[in-house]
């Protein structure tokens, strides 16, 4: 059962809710002996963290993760790892009117639909905030599946403004607050974006993650599936709407001829002369590079009016104060890359397992 | 851990190679007392099963189930149902040639890269072959959410050529040999897809399932979303490479405004005046009707020659003989609603667990 | 989720009622590259099976086991085994009178209060006969684990005759129709069973089983420890009433340095002088012999009247009727031998899946 | 997988050792609204907690329970609950000794056999104090199950000395140090401890628990039975050795006749007139009482000298300073309690999953 945990071999647990006192996560399944303290972990809650930039929420949350188990000098023992982040800059009377009103695209109704109760708080359980556990966790994946693979994400779109894929340059991503790899097209969305929230609007958009180095043969067919275990982990990601792997939704529009990645041999060495397949091939890594894609919906929390509902069934119109993501899809970069690198050492640990590879 | 198990509280397990004697499944869980017999299963084998138009593999399959296990006396007994599938019609000799030969698209390359040996007569495991069991098992999964929830599909673009939606009706679906929801479109596809077979070639394809009726309530937050297990059921399909929910991608380009899904009330009840949400929201269902499509690649199993390799690492070009679908978009509609109705049946079963509704 | 599914990495799940077609298992999780055919499983089924001697039940059943997926040209392909045998010779007439009587010691009763339904004949799933798929699995995790570990099963005590320890010889076990490594007690034991059987009843035993060549390391603290995975294997075979490790229930009476297992060097290896502790600590084994006990009740179809209830509600009186075993601890035997091999499987896989050894 | 994760959809996590900042757990899966505060819990852990009295390990630590997540307005959301209990009173320096020594009895050597490293203060992850987690998930669990459910643990024997079942009371459970229902036998027992403590050794002991009110029909055959879920739960607790239900060992020496639990009508429901099943059948509740007894061994850390080896290799003699309980199947009791809630807690979700009742 996994209503709160991820993975199978490499597993993690989260809990907390965005205004409780922390939030956190136990890494399980973790090998012994590895080098790890907070100052691996920091760096990916740093990228992910809010109030770096005027295009993301404003909350201010170091988001500086205590290590509770699991590590003694210096190296994880194989023991659950228990991973703590304190909430600093919670301002529930934010959200207080907001307690018995239903907000159009969140997670208000849902929760109430189901469980009849619910800490309405910055969303409670439902924030966004739940994702710093993932991104900490990953951290610990990129551990276990080393430094010879690397896991990288952009945003390819946002709104209606794509980038030109010739300009991809990944030097580019850390260089401006939109993990962009087109310098152009960074430079337009400072405009798009700073209209989108003036407007008291949002916007939605696409975001790519590459796993570069992963070997030829992790995933389980036919439940466990590589590219299957991606697209749960992606769309597990809160506003994601859509998951693709390699061509994606543009291989509907291929021939078969188009869509074969032919096979030459390089330097005694299987080489795709296209990756169309995003790596992955009847649920198992061919050794190319991995690429999934996933759509991010606007943020649903605006400054504009919308028609709505109460809890009591009364129709009425919301408006969403608080601080709020512009484009959710930017800060999501680092947790699709988490998510990628959990799935990866998940199966890493899966493939060893069974064939002892 | 699922290597070839999908579901948790409704599960189901399947085993068997496109060419051995039989395959088949053991679901697991279902509840006891339900009306099940062969005949509730064979209607959905059969709009799965091969041979039955030209513009599909003409491998012949009866598809018969029968039921080993798990009811008694035409009811289910709340023990497993062993379902088993027997192979009639393989041609393994078909098959030899592609012995020590990968077939650029199939799993052949990524089998032997993670098991060093593999079952090559037909795709073995790797068939689609596979899907029979788990439309066998939807079958039984639609018995428990009941007749009050509906599932269907349909394909709704093949190659470059979509339907127009303002065209959909659903009684067309069963009228042409596409599950095409467009009478005209799916008289262009007719000969779109006799040229394209008549080329050797292959297209691929998009299928859309609704699920009407679900209850709000159903999906565990925040990693058994309702909405991450039907991404991971739908990309455990052979060939799918992408899935949405909802407006999916195109949420990306969408403003907070354009995509909030407003609700007003009717008869007493919430009403969603759009579906941009493909009826979940934060990971459990909203009433609405559930939405979902996936991209399916064209079959990788082509006459036309492509460059490839073998075994050995020579350079070789396949092309690829026996018998196979031109567009496995077009069978894999029973195989996504089937798969939609399972995770559907889980996600009941777990909320009536937790909550006790 | 467990159902019906035994083992993690290394899972099996069984299906099928006593006087069904058939019963089997589905064994995945399997290393790719064993060899394995029906010839290696049979010998265990032999060995299970009824009607070999007066003092077992006297059904024929020939208990041959069909492969019907998961091996290629003699070897495992890693993908799922499933595994068949035929039911043969159910007289279900037998237990018509049955239908609406709970036979005390029975599962009829909680059957019907979990269910509302049940499959009375033979006892439906909650027959032994599910017993020859866990055997039939454990013939395949014995492959997994190699040839250097030997596992081994004994009857040591039949109602209240114990074996003498001094005179255990395991050559004696295949020699006498008890599973008697004390051939002196095999001889006294004829009579009691006889008497047993001829007076209309039943008699309870003790079974230990060994298994040696087991290497430290194995086990995962603190939900997966070696001790309790067994506790749960053995504790899951009809009629299992207690589960112990190494001195088991007699620790309670030690002192801790009577029960310390001391260690001493030898041959550059550390030897344990005694094995109280049943080759693991802390739910890992330690290289020693690793020591499982279980209480197995008297079979509770017995031929003397007891009193009892119907599904109506009225008082009755119960005499079973049919083929029972008057001592089902002696065919439990193999079975406990293949749930250890079972869990040990499991656990070298999860073991090698964590630690890369 | 459950390498830390005891339960399925009633679940909990625990991390932590002995020395580090803390320990605690993440209880998932309970159902929303229920009234839940730290002082729900408190006396669980109070009850569990060291340094009681003379006859258990002199650590004083308050074991104080903090909520972080998964209530509001003291409710249960229904999202996960997470539970810290700071570690106040750890020696290290007590331990650095035992750094490279294996303690005869302990998983010193396991862990090392198994990880190549492990936290040797106070026995890191291998302590008996991550019971303390368990306790709390219990407090929990028993909410779930509800108020008509009563579980209550005794000690029933401590080394060669058993309570005369006769003097049972469960009222002196609370009025002796050693949760002794036998007036009598707790006066023996105290000088009985303090010999054995003075003379630097400790003793085993026998735990039972029983669980009344249960409804019949909880349990899931054939892999999740009652049965065997408890003794998975109960073998998983330290020093655990043994587990039995009902009858258990005794069992295997009584006829058929014997043992049958013969059933008959009483206020219009069915009274079993002996509970030799421990009140379970088939692997499902009966309605009867359930009982469990488990056995533990003596507490391998002793003053006494004992032989042992170091982590190099050579022949060493050990004795274990520190503060320990002469006696841990004292303070096992609370512990067992818990686990039998837990799973009943479990249980009673999955059955009303499956079946809706």
């Amino acid at each position: 059962m996994s209503h709160n945990t991820f993975g199978h071999l490499f597993r993690f647990t989260t809990w907390g809710e965005s205004h409780g006192p922390a939030i956190g996560c136990v890494v399980d399944g973790c090998p012994p002996g590895l080098e790890l303290s907070e100052a691996d972990i920091q760096p990916f809650m740093d990228a992910r963290k809010p109030g770096t930039s005027r295009f993301v929420t404003q909350r201010k949350e170091p988001d500086e993760v205590k290590i509770l188990s699991g590590i003694f000098e210096g190296r994880t023992t194989g023991t659950p790892i228990s991973l703590l982040i304190e909430n600093k800059d919670q301002r529930s009377k934010d959200y207080s009117e907001i307690k018995t009103r239903y907000r159009p695209g969140h997670a208000d109704f849902t929760y109430d639909a189901k469980y009849g109760i619910r800490d309405y708080r910055g969303g409670g359980r439902s924030s966004a905030r739940e994702t710093a556990s993932r991104v900490a966790a990953g951290a610990i994946a990129r551990k276990i599946i080393g430094s010879n693979i690397q896991i990288r994400g952009a945003v390819i779109q946002i709104g209606t403004s794509m980038i030109d894929g010739d300009n991809w340059d990944w030097k580019q991503v850390s260089q401006n607050p939109f993990w962009c790899p087109d310098a152009a097209t960074a430079k337009d969305w400072e405009n798009y974006l700073d209209e989108t929230r003036k407007s008291g609007n949002s916007i939605g958009a696409i975001v790519e993650v590459h796993a570069e180095g992963v070997p030829a043969g992790w995933g389980e067919p036919v439940y466990g599936k590589l590219d299957s275990d991606i697209a749960n982990g992606l769309m597990s990601i809160n506003a994601a709407k859509g998951v693709e792997i390699g061509a994606g939704f543009a291989s509907a529009a291929y021939t078969g001829v188009e869509n074969a990645d032919e096979i030459r041999m390089t330097d005694g060495k299987p080489q795709f002369l296209t990756n169309n397949s995003g790596g992955i091939l009847g649920g198992i890594s061919n050794g190319d590079t991995i690429i999934a894609r996933m759509a991010i919906k606007p943020t649903s929390s605006i400054l504009t009016e919308v028609r709505s509902i109460n809890a009591q069934g009364d129709e009425i119109d919301v408006r969403t104060k608080g601080r709020h993501d512009p484009c959710v899809g930017i800060r999501a970069v680092p947790v699709a890359e988490a998510m990628l690198a959990c799935v990866l050492a998940d199966h890493k640990l899966r493939h060893r397992g069974q064939t002892g590879r």
